[in-house]
């Protein structure tokens, strides 16, 4: 009996007009890397569970898909955990391999396990998809792509520079108009620090972060329930309140942390950057903002997101300097810094804003029309011709009807169909049809292919 | 503690020099397909099991790498199964999605589930990876890409041509010297069914494929062990004997068939394409060859194979016609044609016999050397200009000894290397140091640029 198709939650197919859209973006990216040297790597899809494992929290264990060994997995299961149903521990006696959560564990892995032939600095570019096994919503998915630049061994502020050099080029190209939102988790560490609280920076970042949209009052009442000293929170008074353009606001924390190596290191490795950045004439302004607190598990240096100016949705963009990635896999000392581009969401953001260009969405310029075999063959020849000047040219495979053929061409949003039925193998001619005006005209064979070139 | 590094057997890292090498690959196989109007699609790595099961055969079920359900998987796996330990039923019961074996049949799942949306004749590629819990061998691997282009819903004999023609085109820019095999299903069950023995198609065709090897008294034996009628094995002798060009063989064949109508169908067919190639011009000859005999389980008409010249290794790309496709899936009557390149032996044989062009193997055009934050400057401004122009060139990230840095440049191939010092930087100019030479010389900024571009 036949069964009734589907995937499975989470994961998506994608048309002709998706993966052409999305390749777009893809291509852009890669385009961009190549022209400041990143090199791209690859690594497998399933990656040994001890390398994925304990990486991203427990929760993050519970979300990796695991591999069912192959044959007879259960032979070697203890009866007990069997017996009791106890999922937990018989998985990891059933399935020694998982599907690769994200790109920066598997980097790691491979910065360690090639560290002998790797040339450092590395700069390397990875485009591959990444599996969770999360609830499904609306954007988010089960299987989705990752787009990963980083520099590995290489600890100039230069680096960070050029990410968002990178970021700018990237930006510009796919006409999504930006801001870089930067931060250096040096500066939120000294300000916890100065407060008093040097363990509470998730919480304070959190409270701060909600300024905008709750008010002085209620963030001051947040961070009184989330335990903080009322003391500590006065000191944060002015930290919250400091304004102004960076250079002003950099001025001012560098008052305000005067007391804190840390967060003074971090103001100067801000301003280096924000320095650099200001000669290159970027199109997307670069904007110091202390609520900026990704990734605090990690980076240990510049924080940096990208928001969208025209559309309400996350961070499009997003990166940071990590001091120690491959620690965990017995290679320290390797400081690096990093970025990840969020393809789902720049497919929604131009899908929304109508980005693409139109080369995007057509795929082929022209249709020949099938009549038979021996006119076939007179339009494969032309459509090679044409090919070899780069034209995208396609012969319709059947002698159908005329009408089934046109209906082939508009669907397909083909620009132009060109007819050679018996008349114009005779006479050597083509007849060019425009579809968008519906004007036909009457060519020799050069004169066509030289229309179209 | 620090574990070792590894990945699951089977699997491979790609370094960057081999990514690219493989991009360049994919890179031109897309290039074709898009210029003759096949459009790319892609499905998710991970199906419903019920989507896989029963398409590759006892053998092939076993290979498919299952994915563990999430959560509590044992939750409702029934007890006696447990206790007995049989792996066979319980993985039914933990386990409801698995990784793509194949394109194929992703392919027609994704041809009904999305009839509706579809434009037919629907010319679509895909190259994406795809699991085998295999065991590993030279050559061999648990994960390789494929690289699939097929037509659905078109019975026209030009699609064979089309994708012949196709093939040449690939190999003719990868510069692998070719010779497409190609066959016809229906002429081996016609030969079956001349010989009286309609049902032993496969027996047949190894025996034949054997004659080369080990001669004409040997393939007597072995069909005979095969079980086959001496008074089949004698009608068998001239079909064996056949010798001339195609049009010859085709003739021949013709009379031998004359008695089967099948038969007769498949020289016709064949003779129809081979008849259109060779009006087309191709660089690689294409061979009737009756020996080739590939996916007889599915192939119901063309069957075609192409074998590398200058390379001893299997066939790099094969295809052929297949009746239905989508039926197992719940729609029936649709024809289609296809072929899979064989990326894995193609990278194999570009880079044994030394194909890979040069712009393949070196990345980076450019090296600017770092003298500090002031001058790393003015580098970024330079590279900026030359990467609008399409010239690769990055800035070394940190103030590095020079010697460091020259080493970098030489390690990674890169042609030149640009030196901007305190003096040059103060007089506007830049050091260019072509490496393979050692030659420098020094260029004022704007005749620099226009040197490299």
């Amino acid at each position: 009996m036949a069964q009734k198709p589907s995937i499975p939650k989470g994961t998506r197919d994608f048309s002709p007009e998706e993966t052409i859209r999305r390749n777009y973006i893809f291509d852009t990216i890669k385009d961009v890397f190549n022209l400041y040297g990143y090199l791209p790597i690859e690594t497998p899809a399933m990656e040994n569970l001890n390398t994925l494992l304990g990486k991203y929290g427990e929760e993050g264990d519970k979300l990796l898909f695991r591999i069912l060994n192959s044959g007879d997995f259960l032979l070697n299961a203890d009866n007990k955990s069997l017996i009791d149903k106890d999922s937990n521990r018989i998985s990891g006696q059933i399935a020694e391999k998982g599907l690769r959560y994200d790109l920066t564990v598997p980097f790691a892995r491979y910065v360690v396990q090639h560290q002998n032939e790797i040339i450092f600095p590395f700069k390397r570019y990875q485009i591959q998809p990444v599996w969770r096994a999360d609830r499904p919503q609306k954007g988010r998915y089960r299987e989705f792509f990752q787009c990963d630049a980083d520099v590995i061994g290489s600890v100039g502020l230069f680096n960070e520079t050029e990410l968002i050099q990178i970021i700018d080029e990237v930006f510009k190209r796919l006409k999504i108009r930006i801001t870089v939102k930067i931060n250096n988790r040096k500066i939120l560490a000294g300000i916890a620090e100065i407060i008093g609280e040097p363990d509470r920076i998730t919480d304070i970042t959190i409270a701060i972060d909600k300024l905008d949209k709750i008010g002085h009052e209620k963030v001051v009442a947040e961070l009184i329930e989330r335990g903080l000293k009322v003391e500590a929170i006065n000191k944060l008074q002015p930290i919250l309140s400091i304004s102004g353009n960076n250079d002003e606001r950099l001025n001012r924390l560098k008052e305000i942390l005067a007391e804190s190596t840390t967060g003074l290191k971090g103001v100067e490795e801000l301003s280096t950057v924000i320095s650099m950045i200001k000669e290159l004439d970027l199109i997307a302004p670069v904007e110091l903002d202390l609520t900026l607190a990704r990734g605090l598990n990690y980076y240990t240096g510049a924080i940096f997101e990208v928001k969208a100016l025209d559309m309400e949705i996350g961070s499009i963009t997003g990166g940071g300097r990590y001091d120690d990635l491959t620690g965990v896999f017995g290679l320290n000392g390797v400081s690096g810094v990093g970025m990840s581009f969020g393809a789902d969401r720049i497919f929604d953001v131009m899908n929304q804003l109508n980005l693409f260009p139109d080369e995007v969405t057509t795929s082929t310029k022209l249709l020949f029309v099938n009549f038979g075999v021996r006119e076939a063959l007179q339009c494969m020849k032309i459509a090679t011709i044409l090919r070899n000047k780069g034209v995208k040219a396609e012969v319709y495979p059947d002698n159908d009807k005329m009408k089934k053929q046109m209906a082939y061409a508009d669907k397909k949003n083909i620009q132009y169909v060109a007819i050679i039925g018996e008349d114009e193998l005779i006479n050597d001619k083509v007849t060019l049809k425009i579809m968008h005006t519906g004007e036909q005209k009457i060519f020799s064979v050069q004169e066509f292919i030289d229309s179209l070139i």
